[in-house]
């Protein structure tokens, strides 16, 4: 029980399940891991367009108070993504510019915090991609120990550092190290799979019959009737 | 009490009227059915500038599960809006670029869903637009029966199949089917009323003296003074 | 306890601290002020890029009613941003495209409504910007009287007439009039030091060293380790 | 589209239907339904042990306005229960003491209110049910009109007049008056058979086995093993 | 612009006029008002049938930090309520048991704060009265500064060092100190005339009559109808 | 990457550990491991004053479904407490009185649900203690798989099966299995010295002198002043 601690850790993703994954996106390597590791809704990104995936770098700090933010810097390095939580709920701006700087210069992709963001343009206007709770110019204080690069949850999400973090449009996922390789190639066969229904649904042929799912709704008793009244009947 | 049901019909909203509400947009249609009809502000666009109107298609389905929405497809048709509901809150990703590949196949103009959406990225790119309450990966399974074209209430308004649904940056209405030719009408009168108004308004004057709202202030006990100490008075 | 009341006032804050604080931004403004004065963060612009410092007109009404806003106009002039609070908490559109019609001619700047606001695809095409709770199409009556010109809580904040309002991509701030030029003072010192930073966090120069916190941490017992097993320890 | 009208109804729903269900409460008649039906659980009651079942007399009323309140009670009489929709969100106590004072003098049983509800104190001492979306002494005006006895949408459930409404600690049920027969009839089976799986499974009985679970898991590919170390495995 | 400060105040309200708005609840002098200072529904008392008024002590806290509250407690007295409010929003527990023994200590009559509370058991046993937006059992720090006896907002209602403090159970009101003896006078004189009102309505008079409203719903358009379609008419 | 598991495990904490913080509730035991573990404060108990603590057992179901609730209770012996997590927010009401037959015929303690419950009334009489999101009647299917005895997130709490549920009327807490009896102890030391503090308390010492944080607050450049105006200066 060592309360507040900095790890230094070697813990690195396959590199090449990480290229996957990020070329990918959240949605297809969501998939490919079974429906897990997605974190809430509530974290979106500051601008449309952004992806990343990385080696997820870990702090979790007291709510108001980015201390813990300064401290673990060091402990990041290029292709990592800084993963933010607080001990409880909060939304104030405990990132900004001159941190986006600095992560940059250290060669960071991305940072996916728990808690709010502030200096939105500018980061837009740096190309340094955010998955935020909130927008907050909410100013916080440097006072209160936490930890760097121990497991955190992040909304709702279980991140441990060294896992890989892929985040775009659709949201944030976390796939676990060891799970990476093996994530990887199911999400290549996934895509490839779905470029071929996609030529299909194109040419007008309809899920129900290339999923077979006729059947499934006849077993589930689902009936087709002909609208007769127009107000009657109703399932709500 | 007919549990799970497809139902096959042919309400189809005068497609004139629909045309006119189209143009116009939410505000206005609502304004002109008597501020009746709109959904949640918690339903949003996925991308700026989106704007449909069209009949509504209806799905009821369960949380976390989208057998329904491949049910329905084949009852969608050119110039259709689809709108799904579930039966219990869910943020859920239900819907993504393989459903919109065969809607658009199908000429079906967006969709309205009281749940999450992915592959935004992808939608937008298609230009399919969607008014969701979340944008999820949250992948779901097909496993439970719901109904296709029966009411439902979606972000707290009352579709049934066949009404027009209008929907654009100022979010998502339902305008009943029987009502459509006088609102567009009404709508339509709406509009030349704006104009001149807008024209007035940019001259200088004021809604104060243009709605005669002055004496409805006296009448209401609102008088004017003048301040005098900075920080005195309160009405809060 | 005069109940309703428009209020016409000479406050105005010193015009060259509105033009500092209107440069440098809610989250500069914000620090200088100690912290303080920042409106809840479900204050969000209906468009990116939206920035405005200006004297707050304000306005206290009943939800669901805009008679107020009618009322408020003539008290506005060139350089103000209107603030919009109603007695009870409401997401309907009481403020949309002939509002900021009439405001734009008299020189408004921008509106901040603790409320929703609609026509935001026509607010957008004329540069009119707006921070809002929500998107709503939701009409409003004109039944109910308010006042004008009062002290208001919007999102928290507390706005007297005649106070700074800033507000830009990461929020909105009230600067209390009288604060006004000395904050504006300490937000200049404070935009200079912070490109010093700036420029050695590009060198990769880190903010554990340069604000001398390597001590701190110390101090508050957060010690370094090296990961040596990659599932134990846990800080969450 | 006659816009704001009081309804004048005899419908009336079956009454042993309606005793049988509020004597089964919510949850078994709910299911006798096929799961439909339900409001959203932000309804709750005011004091605990509260149970009615109705027929539903409806409002829709402007926020922050409860003049359509006063004009419904004449419309209300033994047995009745009260639901009350607002035509966009609110939280204000629209309803107190004196309302239930008279509800109360003509044989109304309770009250369901998407919106917020004062007096609590009050109403508890008397006995009078509510179900409300909130506890707030936020009071209302009498100034903008609305309708009585029309199909409302009320947490997300459609009411309409004459329905049968249910109400307990575990929510608020709308019952369609056509269906009070058939469902009241499947309640009374379903209690029957609850009764028996209860003593069945205070006998220390499974569910599993009982409900021949675990071929179902078999097929579902759920697999049973054994705790090795006592942190791999995860599923989260 | 002195940025943290305890002000010792001698501002005090009249205590009839506290014994009499205390007598009479939150509702009644929340009318008596003109229906003005009601804090947001969020906060809520932690057990039923709570009630107090008293002088206004004020703290403004870091979040997730409570030295302020052991600051302020120098400064209650006997009769006073203490009001908390954050710089940011938190539900962290920030008051427990042992405050509530210093406060009980002193003669201090209730809480009332705008994040969290914990050991509600123990405070429910003391008979102290806290209304809060959360219960949580969330530890905080005792490391940054803030200020006691300033104006704060608490959720969302302006309260100044010396105001007077409602609260039952319907919630949380602010009267303004110079305001008191007015008010009160008029909550006494509503209080009569709400007693004759209850008579009239437990003998059936309905307030359609009482309050001539019959001509304001003519007025405004609303008719009446006699139900004739089961499914037709709507008004949602 | 097993799927879908159902783990039979040995994991057990500490009895006696066990035994002292269930005693000594949540609010110690939370600062007792140094502030952390506690779930976020959305989950409440369904009727006050119910306290447990027990060996968690978990489960992960998909939302709207509760065919793992049926599976998992082969796994739960005496002193346990149930702990259900869903792959996607839900409220709907997966458990109810059946299910708490069954537990309490095999000694189970209680249960954590970061879904919904049902059946409350009924749970409150057989005494059977819950923690939930919500209170919701909507019923579940048994369709899709899930797994037991895996780790899960409930409400943003990382829990492992045999880890220590501790949960009062404060919130619930997850006290990891391996560090139960040095949090035990140090919860014992805790209490013996809060019971210290509350005599001194208890005669008027001040935790200001107490703790010593007189030069806190000087060191931190807290100021104290004296009221001088009655509406100036302020800290919001």
């Amino acid at each position: 029980m060592n309360q507040h601690v900095i790890v230094r850790t070697d813990r690195q993703p396959d590199p090449e399940a990480v290229a996957v994954v990020g070329r990918l996106g959240v949605a297809t390597t969501h998939e490919a891991m079974g429906r897990r590791g997605l974190a809430q809704p509530v974290l979106r990104p500051i601008y449309p367009g952004a992806r990343v995936a990385g080696r997820a770098v870990t702090v979790l700090s007291q709510p108001g108070d980015n201390l813990m933010l300064h401290a673990c810097i060091e402990q990041c390095g290029p292709g990592d993504v800084l993963v933010v939580a607080t001990t409880s709920p909060s939304t104030d701006g405990m990132f900004g510019g001159l941190f986006a700087t600095q992560l940059t210069a250290r060669g960071v992709r991305g940072l996916v915090i728990d808690a709010g963001v502030r200096d939105v343009a500018e980061l837009t206007a740096m190309g340094f991609p955010v998955w935020a709770r909130a927008i907050s110019a909410q100013g916080t204080v440097k006072a209160t120990p936490g930890s760097v690069n121990v497991p955190v949850v992040a909304a709702g999400a279980y991140v441990r550092p060294g896992d890989v973090i892929v985040a775009d449009d659709d949201g944030v996922l976390c796939l676990p190290l060891e799970d990476a390789p093996e994530v990887a190639a199911r999400a290549l066969a996934r895509e490839a799979n779905e470029q071929e229904k996609r030529e299909k649904f194109q040419a007008g042929v309809l899920g129900l019959d290339l999923y077979g799912m006729r059947e499934t709704l006849a077993r589930l008793g689902v009936t087709y009737i002909d609208d007769q009244t127009t107000s009657g009947g109703r399932d709500g």
